[in-house]
């Protein structure tokens, strides 16, 4: 196994009604008044947001919202809830939402004390303070509940980039399942298969770390399970919180233990997608890009590639392996090529320049931007 | 999945020479003398302490050091390190060995600020404040290393019991697998057979925990792979560091997630072997205790006993499965019967009523007196 460091301090309160627990724990760090931020209006048509209100005043936690957070968040919303923030003298954040709000929240969390957070993105800046982060999370799939990192669309410059400090951390994470079991249907689909890619990003890496391999492996059989249940019985406790857990492992450190902080290609392609097309889901773009990378870069690394086939798909080689991943897909009603998302094959090279834009491509295979071009074409 | 908590702040160092790391990360967090403790001189021999010492001075970290501690840490030599460092005004502990001495220092850490170290145990006192500790690892087994546990041996009550706070999880835990190469091969399986149990503790409580089951899966496959590896070469490093990694990852909390805490009796039960012959290492307790517990409780969750022989001996009934775990221990050179310990028969009584002084026990099958003795009665 390669060296590695694991350090991850966010505290989970996993199941149901744990948000009630959620005041007590901020109170404890000397929190005050906070930055509640969220998206749509759903969390108030489901409790979540009366149950906050609830939990928050019990400890006279005082409070000031912003919402709107949009899928694939932007810089400029960011900015205004920087401003609300710094008028509002508030000592922490507190996110409700699924990976889009928490992602902006740790944007706002490191721009609270920046001249320019873009700076930041830009590897210009460095994160040297940041306001606590406290989250409730509405949908599985990024692990932003669990992870350092934030990924943020600058609209004016069409670039959806990511940046990460220990500090963005959440301080305490809320994972009750069971708000997850009204999502439409695309969005449990998204989030797992987001999961999925997580998991992979650092799997196809694998040599000789076995005990990370075997996890990734659990990890990913456990989702496709849990998801085929949930098309069963979307209110299925059992599926709802295995995919919950599953998609929070995908990413806070455990999957990628040893393997060389990840292969992260698939990822970078699809953000040049949704950086384009900003109606793309993150979750849709990955069913996309990530089976035809698999079929470019399989003969790479054909052992780690073979062994994904047979403890996955049970098959023995890696072509049926992504057709059998793709038909799953397909039967989630997943998209699996850029047609399906309305995307057209002339737009193939701007989106290639564009997951280019940010440097160096891929660790399994380092990817030029014919390779781009080809997994794209693949994809069409 | 049942409700759960999951948090674990330790920052783990793994790897080749992370040693060298440590002083920088003291520094960091403003220590400024440290005492550190540790057992025999093994750590001079293989050049563990020329390191430490090297990156402390860097820093420009005093040390104060505690040696001699024992396998079973002891109660008294707990108390006569607290007196050193109060003495000496430390405001860090650093363990460098295996879980004795980590569990010791964990203690140390607490009894520091408190009046009576064994209240803790006894639960008559609470943990409130306690020093900062590091780690270097020497032998993996325990996962004290990044746990809040610390079993300690009060010898004139003769009794070997566990406490545990959020506080005593180590700030910073060095893992370098290459100094384990030269352990004694009885060592080696003693940690591997004591991180088997920890996730087995957990495992039987299982029902529909589908990701947390099949990462336990994951480990104790691992681990008896990466014995029977070191087994024709103990300087494997692929097989030392997946074992270390594995031993970390059965107790650090993920291998227990929504099992309920675990059921714990086969480490009491083992735990009263050893408190009545101090001499039985920890490990070997549990390699025969373990096995005997299974066939004993094996009707209370059968669906899950019958998915451990199928999933970890590859055979599908409880009852081979125990016969190849045993098997397998004999074939590491583990003892697997009281009388490979040296025990009488006759001892079995006083055993039982050690185990069950601190309370109830079990929890995939609560055991009476009766059982603990017909339990110890199949391991003879």
């Amino acid at each position: 196994m390669n060296n590695f460091v694991f350090y991850n301090p966010t505290k989970i309160l996993f199941g149901k009604n744990q948000i009630q627990l959620l005041g007590k724990e901020m109170k404890s760090n000397n929190v005050k008044k906070v930055l509640i931020l969220a998206g749509g209006g759903s969390i108030k048509q489901n409790g979540v947001y009366d149950v906050t209100i609830k939990t928050l005043s019990k400890e006279g936690i005082e409070s000031v919202e912003v919402w709107g957070v949009r899928p694939n968040p932007t810089l400029d919303h960011a900015n205004e809830a920087i401003k609300i923030a710094r008028d509002n003298n508030v000592d922490a954040i507190l996110a409700i939402g699924g990976g889009s709000v928490i992602d902006e929240s740790k944007s706002i969390a490191a721009g609270f004390y920046l001249d320019n957070l873009w700076d930041v993105f830009e590897k210009k800046a460095l994160i040297e303070k940041a306001l606590p982060i406290y989250t409730i999370l509405t949908l599985s799939g990024t692990c932003s509940e669990m992870d350092p990192f934030a990924v943020l669309s600058n609209e004016a410059e069409q670039k959806k980039w990511g940046m990460g400090s220990p500090l963005l951390f959440p301080k305490v994470s809320v994972i009750d399942p069971s708000i997850q079991m009204s999502l439409p249907w695309h969005q449990t689909v998204n989030g797992g298969i987001d999961a999925i890619s997580h998991t992979m990003e650092f799997y196809f890496l694998g040599t000789n770390e076995e005990i990370t391999i075997s996890m990734d492996e659990a990890i990913i059989n456990t989702i496709i399970k849990s998801i085929d249940a949930l098309q069963v019985d979307s209110k299925d406790y059992s599926a709802r919180s295995n995919l919950a857990w599953c998609a929070t492992l995908a990413l806070n450190g455990n999957s990628g233990v040893a393997l060389k902080g990840g292969d992260w290609a698939s990822h970078r392609i699809e953000h040049g997608i949704s950086a384009l097309h900003p109606e793309v889901a993150h979750g849709a773009g990955l069913a996309v890009v990530f089976p035809n990378w698999i079929k470019y870069c399989a003969s790479e690394n054909p052992a780690q590639f073979k062994r994904f086939a047979e403890k996955i798909w049970n098959c023995d080689n890696i072509e049926d392996a992504v057709e059998k991943m793709k038909s799953k897909f397909r039967s989630w009603s997943a998209p699996t090529t850029l047609r399906d998302l309305n995307i057209e094959k002339s737009e193939i090279e701007a989106i290639a320049d564009n997951a280019l834009n940010i440097g160096n491509l891929g660790a399994v295979k380092p990817l030029t931007r014919e390779d781009v071009i080809k997994i794209l074409e693949f994809s069409y």
